[in-house]
């Protein structure tokens, strides 16, 4: 008998008769022996309705008060999924983030755990109860309550596995596992039947929708075996998350992604000084704007870089008023934006021990005549900017060049194009 | 400066433009100088939403899981109408039940508030905040989250009002206060600028719909100065409640009311024996069932008596099933139901002091040809039990005989019949 955390999204509560499909599934993993908690989102189109009811009232909702209406999404489909489990004949509680203890730091609408009480959570399963918990929410050592931002609800189920030190946390979806890219884009993208937390994170940082890089951070952390599966295909498996020591295989490309939402600046002719770049992305920081890609031109002769970074786009009109103040005081010439650009990345764990994947994408793009504009690169991941409506094209020459078209993808991978 | 609560109702926070409204009403007060707490219910018809979505899930929805589901309707309303009040330029804070400590015993779905923490309440009104509390919710030491039940949300307001020692608790509703009689029954019927808590709670007791008794009584008991006014008018003063010492005026008769929802049980042939009665109303309370109205007859030569009560039509099933084991038990003869009755009441704090108001009751019945089929008394009410069908026009007599059809009630009071 194991620990078991379940995760259901909006889409898969989104009605009477999903709560009750959702149901089954919770009491399938029961009957296996299991003792389980569920962790679930708001149903559907909820948030949007308190989001669109909060912006008719004003124009900038208070933060504190945008979480108190939310949370409210949660705790309604906790006391529902509750209802269908009884109704389906098993012994089930549902609790808030108050109520387990899962508790945060006092930033609204994007706190972080900092810790999660265990007590309640373990008297209830001891019990032979199945737990329903809100996700999404916590609750300060003040009592205030507080959500978690994007990814919350993913990252509530992993933190509760962590802190129980659950064997599985299952991430139930509207999609059937990880692929190597974009199934809507290379229709014969292949679902990974494995992959690494790394890889996983990479993923999910350059576009990859699954899962919340947070959540799959947090599930790095405290070492948390994840499944991504379909709410709607209990037998199918989905896709296993696990920490590379724990997979048999390293893929040296386990996946190509596009990121579609950020936008390029380019400040022009920055005076080569010591610290331009750092009162840049210092400003940016303060008023947190995210910076992802970064690139310093080597110093001109006359004695000025550019610097060129890239936002995510919602952040475009506070980083240019940013942007506006802090090339006046570095004495830089001008700003250009570009909206209309993807970055295209390559991800996988077994990149480390390989040489020539990176030449290997260049080709690979320079063939299909796509322009890199700029280039990222970690230990397990490349990334490539590129124009907008190279984006798609892109990505199907990647998924072939890495021969992620196949079935296989585990046994295709010994033919990487040689480099 | 004084401290006033606030309480709206459902209607009052139906929709985003409603609670625009409520938010002027709250600053008014708080312009007046006052420190101001607002108490809410849910908007308008959520709470029969999350019902309706339950009773989907299940045909007996666990309690404790109804009082989850219902607890987010009055937290969506703090959320929305503390933004509401920002927006209009006012510190404000929500807080649920949780939050405050408004602690309940652990009695899901009518749950009784044992005690209300004040310190957080005091803390955020010396800061200037108008702070917006959910009603109608509760918490156990526990943090097991309860609901009040019917008139939940007044006793809400009633029992801050009471705890911070309160200079008044305006119940804001869709009337404009208290009448003499339903004015959809009497054209004529005409506001009262002033009751007592006695008068009030037999009013609210023998049916008319305006506060519920619980949030009377509680007045009462916390001697807290209750209005109850218009959210749509909110110039007019509505219905001062408060005890009869502060009271200028004691009308014999305040107003006279209907309560069409009882049933009159009757159990023929009682053995005249010790405890009979007294095994028939264990039974009952036991099971919870609240019982109006009881007559006893005349010991009969035969030994035997005719035991007569009413009890509420939602408690139809519950009593005749009591009833029938009980008729065994005692070996009474048989049981009669009547469903078609209605209880007609006058009420009045000077009825003690004026003798003859019950004849004239009886004689303005009798006139219209309207037989009494029960009667029972108290110090400030008799109530008369009469054909469902008589209900209106014994209404329309006795309003007319006790002139409460004037626009002065207290003048009129002084022409009542001589008797």
């Amino acid at each position: 008998m194991g620990i078991i955390v379940q995760k259901f999204g909006g889409t898969s509560v989104a009605d009477v008769e999903k709560i009750k499909n959702v149901a089954k599934a919770v009491i399938r993993e029961k009957n296996n022996g299991n003792q389980v908690i569920v962790v679930v989102s708001a149903m559907g189109h909820t948030t949007d309705y308190l989001v669109k009811m909060a912006n008719e009232i004003s124009d900038n909702p208070n933060p504190r008060e945008m979480d108190m209406l939310l949370t409210t999404g949660e705790q309604v489909s906790i006391a529902l999924l509750t209802m269908a489990i009884q109704a389906q004949g098993h012994a089930a509680v549902s609790m808030n983030a108050m109520q387990v203890g899962i508790i945060t730091e006092c930033n609204h609408t994007k706190a972080r755990i900092v810790d999660i009480k265990t007590e309640k959570l373990y008297s209830h399963l001891n019990k032979g109860e199945i737990i329903v918990v809100a996700g999404f929410q916590g609750v300060t050592p003040d009592g205030e309550i507080t959500t978690l931002g994007r990814g919350g609800s993913d990252t509530s189920a992993v933190a509760i596995a962590g802190a129980l030190n659950a064997d599985r946390c299952d991430i139930y979806t509207d999609v059937e596992g990880v692929y190597t890219t974009d199934p809507r884009i290379v229709p014969n993208a292949t679902k990974l039947s494995e992959i690494s937390y790394e890889e996983m994170l990479e993923l999910a940082h350059v576009g990859a929708n699954v899962l919340h890089p947070r959540s799959v951070e947090t599930a790095k952390q405290y070492n948390v075996p994840l499944r991504v599966r379909s709410t709607f295909k209990l037998d199918d498996l989905g896709t296993y998350i696990t920490g590379v020591d724990n997979m048999e295989i390293y893929k040296p490309v386990a996946g190509v992604a596009a990121d579609l939402s950020q936008i390029r600046v380019v400040i022009c002719d920055v005076p080569d000084e010591p610290g331009s770049a750092a009162k840049i992305f210092d400003a940016l920081s303060k008023s947190d704007v995210s910076v992802d890609m970064i690139i310093q031109s080597y110093g001109r002769n006359d004695g000025t870089n550019d610097v060129a970074f890239t936002v995510s786009k919602s952040d475009y009109e506070k980083t240019m008023e940013i942007v506006k103040n802090v090339i006046k005081e570095i004495h830089a010439a001008s700003v250009l934006v570009d909206e209309d650009i993807a970055k295209v990345s390559i991800v996988g764990a077994g990149m480390v021990d390989r040489p020539g994947i990176a030449a290997s994408m260049f080709k690979a793009l320079a063939e299909e005549g796509i322009n890199i504009k700029m280039i990222s690169t970690s230990e397990i991941k490349i990334s490539c900017l590129v124009e907008k409506n190279d984006a798609h094209k892109a990505i199907q020459a990647l998924h072939s060049a890495f021969n992620l078209d196949a079935k296989e993808v585990a046994v295709v991978m010994g033919d990487l194009p040689d480099v």
